[in-house]
């Protein structure tokens, strides 16, 4: 056992010299500079208080102990085009800490971009100044407000600028303290040392107080500074209201290499609003009451002394122009009909083979690479793979960060199941307006024996309930590689969903598909009832047709491709032609997945009744096809489906 | 700035040298029982073998890496009564890693609690030895399996433990090193540090390899020592292979007051499997080959010397047995027909009340209790609220743990929007069959100016599909308050979706609630059309049936309370009776909520056409009112949609 710290604490020691003697490079703006810094961030206070006034609602105590933070930042450190938000070269803010996006606002305001009047319809119905930052406003290039998600997009966007953009832009990301309790940022923390990103720099601002409590660590700063430390960070403390300490934090980051830096300040909630609201509790969450506010902001306009203009610096434009579509297939898929192929191991052929025409195309994934086959694409473009580790919240904010701006267009992918981890990450990126790409593999029952934990059973009632997402549930190899490729071309947010066994290749190589568009896979003139399958069950749904053909009753087979949209013409066509008669099957939960999309679709149809095979339980282990029977969603019981509803 | 970590330091080494004097009081397990629990070690590893080549699949390497800690845990450390595994005094052990569930299984089989021949039947259809762990044996309180859980919930039963049961059992929770890169993890780390849970120990089995490649730290055990220690916690590094080390380990945990113990074990994964296959990657999840099978189990069984009987030591039985059925509330609610209380505030009551009537009761949230109300439970009942700080998924996993055994009855509650950041959690709770408690407040955009990132709307979808999940509804304070009082009486996952405006009470305090019985709340014999809402939309469908009547349309509405399940035979009978005209209003995505349950239920039959009116797109801030009728599920569209229906 070795108990005794001492080699790192003299580690520590050393580091520590280091970052003093590492200062001499120094130079302490001027007094006017800091003056003017010290001036904006009460202007910037003001602007938060008048725009959550008007609205009656909102946030200032939390604006407030970030103001001086905002100053610095734009207007001193980073370096953007005020008039263009979305500048390729320009450095990324993230305001991890959303609910203080007035304070965001404000800056915009300050810089000219976004006008006094209209800061003063925050949060109504037609401003898109909302309650939380979205990308409704060119400035805010992931929406923030589910708390703990910044730092992971600004991961991908730091991980995009070192590596794929080659650039010299830097990212910030503003977090407040009681957000730092939420496990999504240390994923992001480990992520962002462990790859080095030393353009990434966290803002923690530590204002003591939460929304009905005092945070956990309060005003523990050495605290924080230990944890960002053990992750891997450089982190320095420093006096959140004090522009200089700022400046020179915020400088010093700049000069680390190799690693991410935390700025860990020290704040207080409502600072500068003196008279019970400065650094108390209960007021999270609350505009200043109307009877103290003009005397508040008489206070902050009295301690402006100068009226000088500041702007912000221009940044050095090296990051290239991107042109992302259209990214097309360099070839047809090679598998031949009858091929026994997962379609998740035909994900990692079509997404290499996407890498080849189109160098935007990147892959992430959970340490789940060779169950996902993102391994595939890994081999033949190692530069463009992230490896996430098994921090699946984390993965999907930096696929969100890498997707910002147009830069990439990332695919990641981990088992079905646990992007149930990211669910929130996930409703963000469509608040986001994100194109990300995700893959969830080990879909339902037939993954056998690993049991219900490893079993994807929910995600298309996840992914279906994403207002901006297309649902991919490709049946073989050749549709696997055309849902990759129209993915990549698909705005919003695309989940491919794959199997983990193989199934046979039933769709020529030069078969065209569309999102939207199902296939009739199986029919013939006298059909009696219409089955819909998808995946795995697609095939069981065959093989009871062929089952059923041999009894003399036929059936129509179709496979709908994309669940989300689903082709309605097709489906309701097909029902009708076949009396009405309508079955689902599904390796799925019933609620929520394709046969509720179905139900959906003829609800407003007359004489069509829908029938549903799916899980209706929580599952076991056991072979594949002993839980597709077992959970009566196997060709045995589809034959018995189509028998009892032509009887009925 | 402060520069220099020095306090920090000197805090360390003073700490360390307290650790080793401390050890003075360790008396070193004699020669015989060292070799024993080695012995055991390997009797483990032959067990995990045999079982993952008797099913073809499995990790036998993992488990052989956690062979010298299950030895020592089970035959050395733990105390626990092998034929009663669900004892309520006895030591918990979680298995969080939950791929190395064969080893688990061995222990059990060396306890004495499973038979050897069932260990051989593992993941085979009708074994309860699944693939990764589920409470369907005894011996597991909590389903593993998605990794980086088992920590929250081994705190929720530590924190049961200290402070609810006030007994001496300790809790145990072996965790993979890959699995800490999970977030989950870390909120866990903070969780227990805050709360002192020095009944808690974690043991990182760390084995250096992933599933895919090594994981980020390796074999940097000391890097793992800082993360812990700068969460709080005492942390030792050990031999993971040296039994000694790891008995000395677990008793110096056993010393330390006021502060969790993580034991970072340094092991190989395949330990023992010399040729190849120890600390090699490429050997996860892959059980050995026939070919070397025999030799490699010749090799270990060589290795064991004595053939000593090791038993586990008994408890201390200081657990008090605790009935937790049936809860009643003490009293009627106190609500007046058209008082106007928001819902979730009735939560907040109704909770208290429940407090008062069952001393098991206890409530969780995520630092948002002054907007969900569980302030109310707080104030009545502040030795039974335990705050989770903004960590929704450690909030989830902690009152699994607490829910554990029957030791309490939890509510936990959020923002709805923010549960989607645990669903993976919840959707392990249902695999647990944990009874646990879901409150999600502020559904829909009924919440109005914060904007969608606060929104809750796609919660239903998501509860929708957990199979063991009860959804409750509520429209007012009184059937809230019988939501809550059947909630804690309902086995399996509850969730009670609660509303941010205040609405009128519709319902007298006397009336009677029950799961799956919905409420006909306004009708005549003339009925046109049946409309269902729920929560703000069935107060919205009321306005809208006073506004038809002025015009001679009178139109049925169903309050349906729950969700899942739903009235089947009410909302039936009663779009029968309106013609077969049914229009269904909520505050949630079109995708997975009540329209679809109810298209769902009404797929089968015939002559029933439905029409929803649900948010079909990112919504935004604004005033509710404003926003009710934007998406066109307020007042105004009902009556249009009753119109529209009649006409056609």
């Amino acid at each position: 056992m070795q108990w005794n710290p001492a080699v790192r604490n003299n580690l520590r020691i050393s580091l520590s010299l280091k970052r003093n003697s590492a200062m001499d490079g120094y130079e302490k703006p001027d007094h006017e500079v800091l003056q003017g810094l010290r001036d904006m961030a009460n202007k910037l206070r003001i602007h938060s208080i008048r725009a959550t006034c008007a609205s009656s609602s909102g946030h200032p105590t939390s604006c407030c102990s970030a103001a001086e933070i905002m100053s610095v930042l734009f207007f001193h450190t980073m370096r953007f085009k005020a008039q263009d938000p979305r500048d390729a070269s320009s450095d990324r803010f993230v305001m991890s800490k959303g609910h203080a996006a007035p304070i965001l606002y404000a800056a915009w305001v300050e810089v000219g971009f976004v006008t006094e009047s209209k800061l003063l319809d925050l949060r109504k119905l037609h401003c898109e100044l909302e309650g939380h930052p979205t990308p409704k406003m060119e400035f805010v290039d992931v929406a923030t407000g589910s708390l703990g998600q910044g730092l992971g997009a600004a991961c991908g966007m730091a991980y995009t600028g070192k590596y794929f953009d080659k650039s010299s832009y830097r990212v910030y990301c503003l977090l407040g303290d009681g957000e730092c309790s939420e496990g999504a940022v240390w994923e992001a923390m480990a992520f962002a040392s462990y790859y080095h990103l030393d353009n990434l720099v966290a803002i923690l601002d530590v204002n003591r107080l939460g929304q009905s409590e005092p945070t956990p660590l309060q005003h523990d700063t050495e605290a924080y500074r230990r944890r960002c430390q053990a992750f891997g960070w450089n982190a320095y403390i420093v006096d959140g209201h004090d522009v200089e300490d700022l400046c020179r934090g915020l400088w010093q980051a700049k000069q680390e290499k190799g690693l991410p830096t935390a700025i860990i300040a020290k704040t207080f909630k409502g600072k500068g609003l003196e008279g019970g609201i400065e650094n108390e509790d209960n007021w999270h969450g609350k505009p200043l009451p109307e009877d103290c506010v003009e005397a508040l902001l008489s206070d902050l306009q009295k301690k402006i002394q100068l009226e000088r203009l500041l702007c912000p610096k221009l940044p050095v434009e090296d990051a290239a122009s991107v042109d992302l579509k259209p990214i097309s297939l360099p070839s047809l898929p090679t598998y031949k009909l009858g091929d026994k192929v997962a379609t998740r191991r035909a994900y990692g052929v079509a997404l290499a083979k996407l890498g080849d025409a189109c160098q935007r195309v990147v892959a992430l994934d959970g340490d789940t690479k060779n169950s996902t086959f993102a391994e595939i694409f890994k081999k033949s473009h190692p530069e463009r793979y992230i490896e996430c580790f098994i921090a699946e919240q984390n993965m999907v904010s930096v696929a969100v960060g890498c997707a910002a701006r147009d830069r990439c267009v990332p695919f990641a992918s981990t088992f079905g199941a646990f992007l149930s981890r990211a669910y929130d990450q996930v409703r963000m990126a469509a608040i986001s307006q994100s194109n990300i790409n995700l893959v969830g593999s080990h879909c339902g029952v037939s993954i056998g024996e690993d049991g219900p934990s490893q079993m994807a059973l929910e995600d298309l009632a996840m992914f279906r309930a994403i207002p901006t997402c297309t649902i991919f549930y490709p049946c073989d190899a050749v549709s696997t590689e055309r849902a990759i490729e129209l993915a990549a071309n698909t705005k919003g947010i695309c989940f491919i969903r794959t199997t983990r066994p193989e199934t046979p290749v039933i769709y020529p190589a030069e078969e065209k598909f569309e999102v939207g568009c199902a296939k009739v896979v199986h029919q013939s003139e006298n059909d009696k009832v219409t089955i819909i399958g998808a995946g795995v069950t697609l095939h069981e749904a065959l093989t009871a047709a062929e089952e059923l053909a041999t009894e003399g009753l036929s059936i129509k087979v179709i496979d709908p491709f994309t669940i989300k949209p689903l082709d309605t013409t097709t489906i309701v066509s097909s029902a009708k032609a076949t009396g009405g008669r309508l079955i689902v099957v599904e390796d799925h939960y019933k609620e929520g997945g394709l046969g509720e999309a179905v139900c959906s679709i003829v609800a407003k149809e007359h004489g069509i009744v829908v029938q549903t095979l799916a899980v209706t339980q929580v599952p076991q282990s056991g072979r594949p096809q002993e839980l597709l029977d077992l959970y009566s969603i196997g060709a045995k019981a589809i034959v018995k489906a189509v028998k009892d509803v032509i009887a009925n």
